[in-house]
Parts: structure tokens; C-alpha cells; sequence
């Protein structure tokens, strides 16, 4: 079961065609734009009718991004959508899912629980669960996370000659060492210790090991951009130059892209979020993890 | 029955603490900030316990305000909270009340139920009602409006001698009247027609009458300023300069209390929205309002 029109939220547009396009189903027109105040106007111009509809919005800077996003949910739903789904590329807020201090919000679970009440199913890449197992642990709608990682091997496979890839920390460690049995490449993992939302330290096995292969940091998401920008460094100091930083997700906050490209690496990610450095296309998966809606 | 505790979103930390002292309830901590990809971090400082508590925040601009507030809510209630209240001293999202257009989100709809949702009640300060009756119509929780007008009336007669009071469109008339009536002084009423967002024009009766007296153009808000600024143009143009600008919300849009200040108005509004112009406390209103809660 997959929709039969595809809005795509502001910004959104060039996924939204493609992957209405692998999924052979209709695009429509949804209007959005700011009154004078900062309030959202928005309007579907393309007739909704009994449909199952989906909005796609990716949520990179989520908080201006998801009012206009429910409120859209809403209207199709008051118009009379028989099923209103959201194609989210990037998944904001799974970051907090602990109260680690007293009194702080868990904002992964309040996010679940506004999406599963706004729409009736949603497909994402590669959310950062962290300490929770599955989105089915946050969200009570269907919640389907499909994998980057088939597009990310193929495009190593085809774009770069003898790889050597390198995850910035532990937590990368599993899908960094599956991607090198995938490719058939050499691989190692750093080991990153974080003191702050801006600071981490990060050191590294010998990797003299490299020699003249295209060294590969791989990461699910570059953020604030210190893992990968220490990384880069610390590779500097060991002799390795011009690293490929290799991201699911790239939000390159901070302007940590200029940053990364100053020290002289190469940006690549996927299209989860609009970049320029956005090469690997997320299509055709996400039009799987649509396939896969019961 | 008034909260317990309040809790000021960022920004709001004046109106809380004068509110907290008018209501003799407490005032709690509530640490906000972002995270450098734009997600928003949360932490009730002050324990909750069982208490009925209220947030106050107000809404203009306010997209990026909702989710943070939401999820205060949704944490406040998490950690046990009897009840979760909001001050909203300017709610947004009144404006779209009809489907003018086939397809339009009827955003004041939405929002509605995404805050009766989230809260228990509200108290808001004159909510720009338009073609509801009363906000009743749309929220499911108790929403008491409070009116600014007896607040606006004393500022009036304790700051202006011999007032003369000018509505600058027919939906300010009846508010302009009452004023004029309370405070005894003269009145009249313009005459606007909207073009679009940003786009009106407004045409006077005979303001010779005025003489000598202090001209105050009265209106319930100054959003993106065309009608104050259209107004003021027009007493310029009939030999009446340096008007009062008076409004209940002062949201200034497109930096529009520069261009009344340049054309010799002086601004007063009150203070449901922090500006350099407010000069009008509802800390007694709101108080009242809160008062009424059942």
C-alpha cells in the first residue's frame, strides 16, 4: 500500500518528485508561505478528496519545520484523507531519550507521541536511536525506518578506488565494520569521548596501515561537526590527509562544512537533507520502506 | 483556583514574576536552550511533584515557540503535575478562521486542538477573535480572554491630556467607542480596505475637530503595521501629525514601529509582547483572569 498523492513540505520538493516518480504515484501542490506575523498559511491545490496522502518534510532545524508540518496533516485530514502518512527523510529528536538530570525533558517520547497523533504512518533513514531499540519502542503508528547503508556501499563501490574507512567512534564501530565486509575494504575505529554539545576529544589506532588507499570517515550524522572535525585532525597529525567525511545525515550546524572542507576533506551524504554535498540518493530506499507499509 | 508554581519560557521572565507576585503563587526555573542542530532542550529545575503549575509564553512569532512549549507541558505532566496551565498574553494563530480558498488549512482550528491537547487551560489577553464569538468556538479546554481595555483606559487618562481617539478601521470601531465613553473623550473612525498581506488603504472623515487635541490612533494590534501606517499617513495628510499608536499586541512585523516612528508617531502598546513600547501592564488582568479559572 503506498499513497496516492505526495505533498512535499517547502524544501522538500526534489525528493518528492523523485520518489513520487519510483513510486508511481501523483504529486500535488500544497502552498506554504509566512504572513507578515511569522503565522503559516497553507493550501493543498490539488484536490485530496477520500486519498491516502503523504507529506514528505525532512526536520533538520526541527522547530519552525513542525507546526506548519501538523497543521498540514490536520487540513488534509479535514478535507477528508482517508490516510495522512509522512515521508520523513531526516528525524529529528531522538537525541534526548533519557532524563539524565532531574526535571529534563525526554523530548524523543513527547515527538512520538505529536507525530503518532498527527499522521498514520511514517517512513524515515537511518533514525539515531541510540539507547532505544526500534521506533516502534516510541511511536504507536506504523514507523518504518529503512537503511541507508546499501546506497552509501554502492556509491564507495563506485566512486572511490581502495577505500579505507574509519569510524569516528564507537558507536559507529558496527555499520562502519558491516560496510567494509560490503566492499570488501580495510577499516578502523576511533575513539571519541564528548565533554559538552560542542566538545569532544577523539584518538586513534596507528593507521600507518593506510598507505595510499582513500581514507573514508563514516558517520550516521554530522551535527554540530566536532566528531568528524576532530577525527580529520587527528588523521592530519598521523600523515593522512583529504579524508571523504561520509554522512547519512548531513546538518552541517556551526558551518562545520566550511570547517571540514578548510582541513581538507571532501563532504558526501546522502539527501535526507537538502546540501551540497548531498550524492547519495535515498530514492529508491525510501520508496522500499514504502512498499513495506503493511 | 490559581496554579502553584509558574514557569516562564524564554522571554517571558518579566511578565512571570510580576504575574507570580499579583497571583502570590510561586515562580519555578525552566532552563531552555538548543542543541546545535536546532533541537531544544528542556529542564524543569524546580520540583513538580503533584503541583498544579502554568507556563507562560507568549505567542508571536510563533512557529518556533509551539514545539518548545509543548514539550514543556508534555514533561511537566510526565513528572507528575495535578494539572498544566498557560498564560498566553498573546495567542497567534486566530487569523485563518475560513476556507476563503478551496484547499486552505484552517489554522486557528489546528492550533486549537493542539493546545487543548496539551494544556488543562488557558488565559489569554483579547485574542483576535474575527468571526468567532468567542474562543469557546474553538478550544475544548477552559479559555478565559481577559480585555485589556480598562488597563489601556487608565494608561489613557493618566498620560493624555485631552485625548482625541481614532479607530483605524471599522472592527477597531466598537473597542474605540467604549474607550472614548470611559475615558469621556471624542472619537472617529477610519475606513480600511485590504489588499493583501501587506498591502491596505484607508480613508477619514472630516478631522478638523480634532484641534488641539492629542490624537491617538487605537487599535487591538500592530502585526505587520500597514493599517497604523496607512492611518497616520492619511492624518498627516488632513495637517494631523504626531499621533499616539496604541495597541493592545505590538508584534511589529517588518521593522513597521521604525517606520511609525519616522513618520513622528509615538508607540504604546502593552506588554502581552515584549517590545522597547510597552507601557502597559496586564500582570493585574491576567491576575483577574486567572482568578476566574474554575
Amino acid at each position: 500500500m503506498t499513497p496516492e498523492l505526495l505533498f512535499a513540505m517547502p524544501g522538500n520538493e526534489a525528493l518528492a518528485k523523485t520518489l513520487a516518480g519510483a513510486l508511481g504515484c501523483g504529486i500535488g501542490t500544497l502552498v506554504m508561505r509566512k504572513f507578515p506575523d511569522g503565522e503559516t498559511y497553507l493550501r493543498f491545490k490539488s484536490a485530496i478528496g477520500r486519498k491516502h496522502i503523504a507529506l514528505i518534510s525532512t526536520l533538520a532545524d526541527p522547530d519552525p519545520k513542525i507546526i506548519p508540518l501538523l497543521f498540514a496533516a490536520d487540513a488534509a485530514r479535514t478535507m477528508g484523507a482517508a490516510q495522512v502518512g509522512l515521508v520523513v527523510p531526516y528525524l529529528a529528536y531522538l537525541r534526548q531519550d533519557h532524563s539524565f538530570e532531574p526535571g529534563e525533558a525526554v523530548t524523543s517520547r513527547a515527538m512520538a507521541a505529536l507525530l503518532s497523533q498527527h499522521f498514520d504512518w511514517l517512513v524515515t533513514a537511518d533514525p539515531h536511536l541510540h539507547r532505544y531499540k526500534s521506533l516502534a519502542e516510541l511511536y504507536t503508528i506504523p514507523a518504518t525506518a529503512v537503511h541507508a547503508a546499501p546506497a552509501v556501499s554502492a556509491w564507495i563501490a563506485a566512486h572511490v578506488e581502495n577505500p579505507f574507512l574509519i569510524g569516528p567512534d564507537e558507536e559507529s564501530a558496527q555499520w562502519v565494520s558491516e560496510t567494509a565486509r560490503d566492499i570488501n575494504a580495510p577499516y578502523v575505529t576511533l575513539k571519541k569521548t564528548r565533554r559538552g554539545d560542542r566538545s569532544v576529544t577523539v584518538s586513534a589506532p596507528d593507521l600507518t596501515t593506510i598507505d595510499d588507499r582513500t581514507p573514508i570517515l563514516l558517520d550516521d550524522i554530522i551535527s554540530s561537526g566536532r566528531t568528524m572535525l576532530e577525527a580529520v585532525k587527528l588523521l592530519r597529525a598521523q600523515g593522512v590527509a583529504h579524508p571523504i567525511c561520509l554522512a547519512i545525515h548531513g546538518l552541517f550546524a556551526d558551518h562545520s562544512d566550511q570547517a571540514l572542507i578548510e582541513l581538507g576533506a571532501r563532504l558526501v551524504t546522502t539527501n535526507s537533507v537538502p546540501n551540497p554535498y548531498a550524492q547519495i540518493d535515498l530514492t529508491g530506499i525510501l520508496a522500499d520502506g514504502l512498499h513495506t507499509l503493511a
